[in-house]
């Protein structure tokens, strides 16, 4: 929502892209669709209207009131190309469905290419299964079980459409070895996982810090507290417990050991959207001496992961074009979960990412 | 002080070298002294005891009993390296007083080079004066006038007795022309200025993230509270301004722009050496969110700035032996206002020590 | 501004009296004009229109916009009763026109009594004068020299014309002897001084913790961030230093003895009225343990003082027709600095304000 | 342990009674047994030499090892009165055994009365039994059944005895009908439950704030981080529950509504005995303006509670003296969950406190 409504704001020099990154100088002349490429479509299980959820996130102070009325028009528009998720008699045609969407949707828009990204309620760890290995045994299971989440559905429509997928989710999404076998076969590329936008982001700078410094980290331990639906989700215990592992590696890999502590997240209507994370770190140093960091961030949720979606549609569109398939752990910047064995700094990842992005040709045909 | 009894602690396996970034990795085999190399002598314009320092030091919590008992021998050794001030009639007497003492010193370790790394309270800002622009102006007025500060005239001491030189104070030291000139001519390398170890440490790590994350920093403001004999001298405006001088580069140049807000430091004596400084950030995205980050810093000040003393030292006398003569901004990782047009990210700065040490070779000559 | 926004829609039920302390059980029932018996008017030296002023504060989050348009047209209302500050060719004379105002306002309204609350912008502290010390040695000296700060003019014309008098500022006020004994004569009540609404609220309820736990703060430091108009003025260092001093009562006269540390007040533009202090507290008990508290209060400061500013004026009126003269100690729980030697504990002020309310007759006469 | 140290130092005039608050003005004179008037003993069900103990506590930082030395003796001698936690074949037997310790106790230091303090690990919320309902019924079950937990057959134990019975930990203890019934039977007081010394020490001065400024509190949220004995056990989940049901009660009924929000407890055994808790309390006032405080409390939890163990001892034996019998509610000041229908407000709790002892005579009899 805030993304679609901050898109059509940029679009119309209503707001400056703060927050993107693609619009940061080193990135800003990338061969990358722009901003008036983008349109707009999508699946969701509850059909609210969008201009009745954009009002309402105006009266939680999420959206300025300014900017959805001067947008509402175009979400009007937009609302025409939202479907009810597919659900076919059983996943395989679940799948069947969402891939004839897509492509009606590609078709109608005259579009070059469509990037599904996953932002739908965070889902349950899932069981492994046999299914899981490979193409050939996964679309056997298909039509006579339940095999796959929602959305691992998704990404698998969204390979056999043609299309890239991203997971902002800490969902299995494309992450299973049968569905990457798709991606590679297809020639379409996919990123992930969870979106990283608090207390992690502030992990993927401080950890480095300690570790480059060789300061001991002895304890991290945080709480996360959050309003809103995904914080209504995340009071689900399986729910939470995948977030929460998502969470859990930056640490780990950035220091070479595990400190003690764990990472909470709570479910606290009244915080809404500014979601709200301390943490303490203690740590020691020269001669064995005990120091203390803590920090509380009180950051907007959704004004801070709308603009990295509509970075990762653009990215993950330009690597598309330029040929990509399969996984990029080169988006590592954006994600807490990053696909692949990479660096966790935040500084590091985007170094990466500005070398990769930047070697990119205008026109790689 | 903290220094010399964990070196010493180091050297007998008392300790780990936590905080010692020599210690990591891809520095731990470069081509530099080993703790077993280092000797220390100094100059102090106040002669305490080293033992009975040491001792309060223990009751302050700052140093562990059982090392300092371990160690007390090896101090009375060092106690007798120490010297007082040098003194002269004028400027250039003083200086010729320190070279003889830093000769004496060298010649009577057989030491194969020394390293003179500044220690001492902060001064104040200098006033310019036509002297600081060239040698041969300096040379001239130095029998005549008293225009250097403290700190300039150990550097001039230092490049004349063919030692490097370390600021790890925000004073003046060698960042003068005139004493640049004359390093370059004598060969010697110098490095500066005021060690980062507490609120600078996180805001060079802290502002490349918003930087990198395209989020507007607001304001940014910061109160240090510290006791000790740094956090005293502090409390004199003048000393207090030359400390919040070094302070402010890291977030105009690292940002681009100059928030809101100030820096303040203030004398608590209880804090004692656990300085504490919290800093509130007020930033924006996305369509114009507010958001905020706090942190609070309980950092030992002397634990963390001991192991980089003997990190500069150790570096600082490798890269003599290289053959660098003149100002090192690869050191820029230690310092809150480091020499030349560098970049103020830690990650940044650590990439190019480490590149620059890896480099080096075991046998320069 | 937010006082007299408040108070209009809580008269329309547009709003509940949150923040209001007379509308709190104890109180609630005591002999004191209700919310629609309140009339507003007002001098200022700036002369923006309210209406104006009124939508500048919804676009700084600090007031609701349905509010706002819903009682404009009282706005409009109030604004004819709004008087450029007097300034006569003498102090005298300011008084004179001073008084002429609140006779003509009271006329007007046909009201039974008129409470003037000092909110304007804090004053500079003020130099002793013998004038100050008697009410014939200030008749004396009116006329002919500028004894008296702008505060002190308006008590002097407050009791001239039977108005009691509330200083919700720092400033002088009534807090002279000569203007006491005025008031004494006269026969109406004042209070004071500068409404307790943030970081020193806090103190009058933590300070009272440790000492009734016996344990011994030993440093209470403190830094306040804010933006807006008062922010602007105490960024002078003369008012930063009047409302300092004002801020320093409570801990020493609660504790028997002043810890280390100081308050700080810095201008922030960018945070608004969204005041935010963070204090850290550092103690001692058993054995000579050592501990920390710190706080960070965000709290928007005139939805804080608006509330304060009308039960004030409730309040002072009852008291009036009570037949109280003088100053009004029983009303400490209102201020950072109360006349008189009071109890500096929220709890035990609390309790006298409730006990002496709860004692009033509806009808005194 | 913190506690039988400091009553040693504090006897021996090593170190202030600080923390302790019989020890401030209005208390300091009342009718209680001096500080050398004190006898230990007690029951664990580890029997670790104290010595060890008290040395291991000087290697965490928590006792100072002067101190602990010049009380050494002393310790050894207390060491003989130690008896390994009582286990007869049935309950009933248990409590005979523990009966007759405590006769034996009183009997060979020829006291005129034993309070008996649980300060042993926190207990799982029990499950009623009928047996609780009546002593008949009680004593009826505890030779065939185990109808107690461990706590409360310690308070049996002690009414029986004669002794007074304190309970600072939230287990069961004396607050069942029977127990109570016993209590008064046998003419002696008893009081708990759980001190109060951190985070609910704060919320008891903080939610009366909120309340007495008319001020919405709409969420409460709170971590704490600890390690020790204390927190292994609060580490598992049902010793969690009962420490977590404890800490709810102040803010209800001090606000008269229960916020959204709740408390965590997490066990991070390098976080030691400087229990870190931090909380979040959002609340609203005037025109709905949404505010935030935030707090960390840094606390030696052994040397808050340690002085609280001592004044509650010479509180129980004074008011044993006065004649008092059943439970305490004048002690509330202490307890995180007190006895009865009592203020939770701090403040109130103290000066109810005060006027009961003050209210004292010095020969009651
Ligand atoms: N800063 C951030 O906001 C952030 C950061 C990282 C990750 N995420 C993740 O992004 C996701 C979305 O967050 P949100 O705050 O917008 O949550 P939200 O609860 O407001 O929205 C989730 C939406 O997904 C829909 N949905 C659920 N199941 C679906 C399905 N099977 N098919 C289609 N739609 C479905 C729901 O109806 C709902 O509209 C969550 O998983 C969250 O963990 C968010
Ligand atoms: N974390 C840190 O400790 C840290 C970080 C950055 C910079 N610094 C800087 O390092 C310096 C030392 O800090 P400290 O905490 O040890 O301070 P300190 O006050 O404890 O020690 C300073 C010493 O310098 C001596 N001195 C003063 N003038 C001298 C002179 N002209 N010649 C020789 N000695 C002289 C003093 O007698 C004193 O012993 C300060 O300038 C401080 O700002 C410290
Ligand atoms: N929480 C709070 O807002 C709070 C708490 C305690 C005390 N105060 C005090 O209340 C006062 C007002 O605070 P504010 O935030 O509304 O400040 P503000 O700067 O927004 O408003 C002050 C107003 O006073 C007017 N003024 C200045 N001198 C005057 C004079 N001589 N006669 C008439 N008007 C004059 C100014 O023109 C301005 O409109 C300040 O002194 C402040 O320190 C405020
Ligand atoms: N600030 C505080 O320390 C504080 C505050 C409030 C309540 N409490 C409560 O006080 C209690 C003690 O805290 P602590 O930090 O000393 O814990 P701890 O774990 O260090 O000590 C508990 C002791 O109780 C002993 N024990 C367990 N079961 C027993 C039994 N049946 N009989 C006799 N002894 C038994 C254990 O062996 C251990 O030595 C806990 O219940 C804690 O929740 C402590
Ligand atoms: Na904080
Ligand atoms: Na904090």
């Amino acid at each position: 929502m805030t993304t679609m409504v901050g898109a059509l704001a940029i679009r119309a020099s209503l707001a400056e892209p703060l927050g993107c990154v693609t619009d940061l100088p080193p990135l800003r002349d990338a061969a990358l669709p722009g901003w008036t490429d983008l349109v707009f479509g999508g699946h969701d299980i509850s059909m609210l209207r969008l201009c009745k959820k954009a009002h309402s996130l105006v009266g939680a102070g999420v959206l300025p009131a300014p900017i959805v009325e001067a947008v509402a028009g175009e979400l009007d528009q937009i609302e025409r190309h939202l479907r009810p998720a597919p659900a076919g008699r059983n996943q395989a045609e679940t799948i069947q469905q969402t891939v004839a969407d897509l492509r009606a949707f590609r078709e109608q828009h005259d579009l070059e290419r469509v990037v599904v990204v996953n932002v739908s309620s965070t889902e349950p760890l899932i069981v492994a299964h046999p299914a899981h290995e490979s193409l050939a045994a996964l679309d056997a299971a298909l039509p006579v079980a339940d095999v796959l989440p929602a959305s691992s559905l998704y990404a698998y429509a969204a390979f056999t459409a043609g299309c890239s997928f991203v997971d902002f989710t800490p969902s299995t999404g494309a992450r299973l070895p049968a569905l990457a076998e798709l991606a590679r076969r297809v020639g379409t590329p996919f990123a992930g996982s969870d979106g990283k936008t608090g207390e992690t982001l502030l992990k993927s700078v401080l950890a480095p810090m300690f570790a480059m410094r060789n300061l001991r980290v002895r304890s991290w331990s945080g709480l996360n507290l959050l309003g809103g639906g995904d914080g209504a989700n995340l009071a689900q215990p399986e729910a939470n417990a995948a977030k929460v592992a998502s969470k859990q590696r930056v640490l780990k890999e950035t220091l070479g050991y595990e400190p003690e502590g764990q990472t909470r997240i709570d479910y606290v209507p009244d915080i809404g959207d500014l979601k709200t994370a301390w943490d303490l770190i203690t740590f020691s140093g020269f001669l064995g001496s005990r120091m203390r960091l803590e920090f509380t961030w009180h950051g907007c949720d959704s004004a801070l992961a709308a603009p990295l979606v509509l970075d990762l549609a653009r990215l993950t569109a330009g690597a598309h074009e330029q040929g990509t398939a399969g996984p990029m752990p080169q988006l590592a910047f954006f994600f807490k979960d990053p696909i692949g064995e990479v660096s966790h700094s935040l500084a590091d990842q985007w170094h990466d990412l500005v070398d990769w992005v930047t070697g990119w040709t205008d026109d790689p045909s």
